[in-house]
């Protein structure tokens, strides 16, 4: 059963920090094995993508060797007409709502003169290329497809690469159709850390891209700590959580359904309510008791309400906000009758899902903002998937010989300050030039 | 002597990305150590720091204990007294120029309700509590200071803390008055991988941050990798570059200035220089000579221009444009007598500097763009510091009975597509909810 705690308990700043602190998720170590993978696909290229392929998806490329590693047009096309089309028709409003909100997260260049005359600025450009890692098997999820290919295509990128293993050969239809929505210009049936350190390096078959996104195992993402540095990669995600403020407002069935929605993903997920009611709480833990019997994740989500739930008890709505800050939850519902002055409340969390009405799931597959979120508290200093994740600034300054005359003392200044002779010579030898005319 | 380069030479292409993919500094292996000390910090808090700033910085803190790591506002005050009135001058200007850039920084809110009545948006907030690591000894730089913390404080970070170690007790005077003048609110004397534990991990003494930034040696920068995740961390810095674009408008002396300015920072630093005029480059070399004869820095900067300098010599300024994309160089000068279209077309940069009359010194002090870029190509996939690095985003969304109603069935598709039966209930449920009433 579920971690239950009352602020009004002695122990309950120990308890609630415990459950803060509890570790959710063991880290396998497969360093060691990743490394020698990636320098394995460094070393031979699609050789090693061809064997590491066979190996680990049981996946013969045959006669075809790497050159069957990529997924034709033509796949792409039968894959789309084999699914259902009401799926594709959700699928393509999920891009059309998730375009519009990210086309607003499209940032606005700085130019300008200061009083000086001084020109300064910056602009952003896209990302040349950037490659998205898409699980395979039961985890091939095609909305997370569009939360990671949209946003990018919307930056600008060229150049969109999808990964996606294709176990014993198989690849999800549906996760070809997000491809295809999304705009995805090259896939590759090709996993784990071999398909990351392609994309970092390149190889032959697969061009190397500058900036590598999307989900996977321990591997996969040991493989992204790895190539860091060589090209970007997006964080590196926990397993997920929910926090949900609740009165008595809300229908306990609902809040219920949606703490299992949560504790379905991952035995390590974890749901908690927060409430002011203690009736309210009660019901809400015997609606998950009843849902649970009927979940074909039945055995996932128990668990995760088992070892991670919790349920809280407050006296006071303030209360609720403070400690949804100490959590930093990567979701936070607020399924209360007022929402609007908890909304302006909150400080630290990676989406905020307003009023009963409002279940995550919803913001996972069809508002439009990205379900791809700061996990373990990591929204206290980061932020879910955007557009700004596939672009970057430049910063652009121009002085002219009066500017430098301006400013230019202070720079020589500050350079023999800090024992930088080479600095402080660079700028006097234009200021003497300009004084000597 | 430098890399001497031609676009015409037949096996320029395998040259220039033998230049590009140059390792220019070795990575100490001092992960092991680093963690043993993170252990010690999580572990016994003050008494560690005490004991590994005994050992590590030849301070004993006597009777004080860690208390003796805080710097007071006394100590602050007498060391801005000590310093030279034109020193503090030019740390202002530089300030308040870096304050009015990073401003205009400050990112906008979004909240709007789109045609079905879907409310969306999402909101900036500043990180709460961060650090800044101050390398100690020779390599303290008051000018970093400014180019930290200011951008941490226009986001609006109300606690800013600064470690910085103390080899014998002793601290840089104008260190400490670039912090006063950034609005540091709490300074330690600590160092090393003990102060970055400490900032993620908290002490009795020194209370954790949410996100940890600055430059540091080998020890911070594994102590920064160790402890993401716990808490944010700014890009861990590679050593600088400069490239140039010159043509035979500069001023040989001039640009031979601005390469050795790179150059003197450190033996592993990159200075290239790309010009269309074999007299010029012939120039700028020569000067290159003479000048280092006279430079305090000399060693360091001969070191780094003969083991990683290049002259490249091109056609047109068309190529000259193509190589710097490809070098992504955390510095570009643009020093030719037309910077304007060049400016236009260059993609991958983090700073360009325009003109003959910008050197890069004027942007490392008192410009107001930021000197914390970045290195080693990263430019191709990520910014230089600045507000936005303090700051994260939360979405917001709120439906209503009849929003649900328009998209929740389309998320009931996909979750049931995707096989997540509790998504799809927590968006059911509602909608049988409306269609009972």
């Amino acid at each position: 059963m579920p971690v239950r705690l009352d602020i009004r308990d002695p122990d309950f700043k120990d308890r609630f920090a415990a459950l803060l602190g509890a570790k959710r998720e063991a880290a396998a170590d497969v360093e060691a094995a990743v490394r020698a993978i990636v320098e394995d696909v460094k070393a031979r290229g699609d050789d090693a993508l061809v064997a590491l392929t066979q190996k680990f998806d049981g996946l013969d490329l045959g006669t075809a060797g790497a050159a069957g590693l990529r997924v034709t047009p033509a796949e792409v096309t039968a894959a789309v007409a084999a699914c259902p089309p009401e799926d594709i028709a959700a699928l393509t409003l999920a891009r059309d709502r998730i375009e519009a909100y990210h086309r607003r997260q499209i940032p606005e260049d700085q130019r300008y003169t200061d009083a000086l005359g001084v020109e300064l600025g910056y602009r952003w450009t896209p990302v040349e290329a950037a490659g998205l890692y898409v699980p395979g098997g039961t985890a091939a999820y095609p909305s997370s497809v569009l939360m990671n290919a949209v946003p990018a295509k919307v930056a600008g990128v060229e150049r969109l690469v999808m990964v996606v293993p294709a176990p014993g050969g198989k690849l999800a239809p549906l996760v070809l159709a997000a491809a295809q929505l999304a705009g995805v210009d090259e896939i590759f049936r090709v996993g784990g850390a071999q398909a990351v350190a392609a994309l970092a390096y390149g190889t032959a078959t697969i061009a190397p891209v500058d900036k590598i996104v999307g989900p996977g195992n321990a591997y996969v993402a040991a493989a992204k700590r790895i190539v860091f540095g060589k090209v970007g990669i997006d964080m590196i995600a926990g397993p997920s959580e929910v926090l949900i403020i609740a009165d008595a407002s809300a229908d306990p069935q609902w809040i219920a359904a949606d703490l299992l929605a949560q504790a379905e993903h991952d035995a390590a997920a974890q749901s908690i309510l927060i409430t002011t009611d203690a009736a309210f709480a009660h019901a809400v833990e015997a609606a998950v008791e009843s849902q649970l019997a009927t979940l074909p994740r039945e055995k996932i989500a128990a668990a995760s309400w088992r070892d991670h739930g919790a349920v809280i008890l407050v006296e006071t709505l303030d209360q609720a906000v403070g400690l949804a800050d100490a959590v930093a939850a990567e979701h936070l519902e607020l399924a209360v009758a007022d929402p609007a002055p908890l909304v302006d409340r909150i400080r630290h969390a990676g989406a905020i899902f307003v009023g009963t009405h409002t279940p995550e799931a919803v913001g996972d597959y069809v508002a439009g903002s990205n379900h791809v979120l700061p996990t373990a508290r990591s929204a206290r200093f980061s932020s879910g998937l955007g557009v700004l994740d596939f672009m970057k600034r430049t910063s652009i300054l121009r002085c002219g010989p009066d500017q430098l005359a301006a400013i230019g003392p202070a720079a020589v200044t500050l350079a023999k300050a800090e024992g930088l002779e080479a600095h402080a010579r660079s700028v006097a030898l234009r200021l003497a030039g300009a004084a000597a005319k």
